[in-house]
């Protein structure tokens, strides 16, 4: 019985220090394994190819960043489990990011460097937190996380989300159309599945009131690039904040690296702390020996 | 006895609805006053040529925005007390605006916009906000407000001012240069003294350790401008993000306007809501007819 460990090196260092002090029974490997056969566990961010035929004792494949629609959920093996990385770093670092980019969005961020890249001095009247409705399309560990870092500033918040929850202080919505008419600044921190592929498009954005604005923190391929840009154009969408773009890295001539209204980092919201995540890997090994469900295990059917 | 407003007419037309609603014995007049003799109180950014003279009767004076240093206290009349603006929505505004600077510090933002406009894909890795010491120079309502909203963060937060002060999970110095010597992202939210003038200098900066951030939220004239362009050629200072400058508006051809790695935005962390803002005023009013002191009356001698 052994674990895999297929991303960077210096993640792999981390790795392997946790183990040993915490699983020191369990044989781990960085880069390959010297008996495949013995592989019950893999840490990875993609699939190896040949992974059924190389590795036939495979139990579970850990993901070392957030998200698992990296992996082609139909074509692993049946009885392979696929777990997302759920290192509470990287749910920290979301809400560090998301609450700047709220806060840029509800405070003009993008017209004032616009102005500051042409030398005009043009203060514009403030509004009020508490006039300003934020809306969160996917209500996980992410969504929540970030709904509670907004929720000191008084925004009035809601949330959309395809099964019904509750939370303290937030509208939560099934009802998307509903969720859109009353959101001015739209996050979607959604999973990328066959259901939120392309979701952010032009019907979404006609939903939205004028002037609204989008922060995008989930996958590219959920955005349709062509109806953001005439979204901008229409004023639909005064401003936008983008960390994830299709493809990445994003082309250099791409309109979107230049667009006065745009702010674009390159996928950098949240990066997988590796002591934490070691921790994660760690504890659902532990799980999966005691027979246990290991937390983050995905619904393969569902696809998050 | 009459209060004469002497602001923008929008902000006089909400003053004068709030006095006539809770005060309505007291006459209220904007833009001018049919007997001078009578003004006991004006409300005013600025004081108006000839005051002694004019407003023989004059008790008290109210800013309308944050910041007294616009009025000269050595040539006003004795007599006559000067009362900061306090009302809650000048505090609100700065936890948003100090929070997303402080964030795009520690988030690299500047950075990240100009590789956008060089069209540059490359991510950065993250620091742990445990990691980052964020330090605070002010420590009245703002400053208090501003590390308030940045502790759940979990940022390491230190303060600093003359006086000495207790703040839950805030490190409060009085001694500047250790204050200075572990400070990674510094905002400045002093008032504007004969102290504090200036004070953003070479020396202070020198303080701090190499690659530091600074935010500067206070006033244009306490910055020397020529220092910061040296910190930020040396390295000594990585990024900032300014909202103050000297003088106002900063001038079209002015190198802050393009310097890559400042964000600068036309003075608009906080802006006084006139309804509050009237509030607060005739709280001051009817502690003044009491023979209460108003909140927010200034220390002549200390400046603020």
């Amino acid at each position: 019985m052994a674990v895999l460990f297929l991303s960077t090196p210096e993640r792999g260092a981390v790795f392997r220090e946790v183990f040993a002090r915490d699983l020191p029974d369990m044989p781990f490997h960085v880069g390959q394994a010297p008996d495949p056969h013995a592989v019950r566990y893999l840490v990875a961010w993609t699939a190896p190819e040949g992974l059924a035929r190389d590795y036939p004792n495979l139990r579970l494949i850990f993901s070392v960043g957030a998200g698992v629609d990296q992996f082609d959920l139909t074509a692993l093996p049946q009885g392979v489990g696929v777990v997302r990385m759920l290192e509470p770093g990287i749910a920290r670092q979301m809400r560090e990011y998301a609450t700047m980019a709220t806060l840029a969005m509800h405070r003009d961020l993008p017209a004032y460097l616009d102005q500051q890249r042409r030398g005009e001095w043009l203060p514009r009247m403030n509004v009020d937190a508490a006039d300003r409705r934020v809306g969160v399309m996917g209500l996980g560990n992410l969504g929540q996380a970030v709904l509670e870092s907004l929720r000191p500033f008084g925004f009035d918040l809601a949330g959309w989300s395809r099964s019904p929850r509750r939370i303290e202080g937030v509208a939560c919505h099934t009802d998307l159309d509903a969720f859109l008419a009353r959101t001015d600044i739209l996050l979607c921190l959604l999973p990328l599945t066959a259901e939120t592929e392309g979701m952010l498009n032009a019907a979404l954005f006609d939903k939205l009131p004028m002037g609204a604005r989008l922060v995008h923190l989930g996958r590219g391929r959920q955005l349709d690039a062509d109806a953001l840009r005439q979204a901008l154009d229409s004023g639909r969408i005064a401003q936008a904040m983008l960390d994830v773009t299709e493809p990445e890295p994003l082309p250099a001539g791409h309109w979107l690296w230049r667009h006065p209204r745009v702010i674009l980092t390159p996928h950098v919201a949240s990066q997988t702390v590796a002591h934490e995540g070691a921790l994660h890997v760690l504890a659902g090994i532990r799980a999966d020996l005691r027979g246990q469900r290991p937390e983050g295990l995905v619904d393969r059917a569902r696809g998050y």
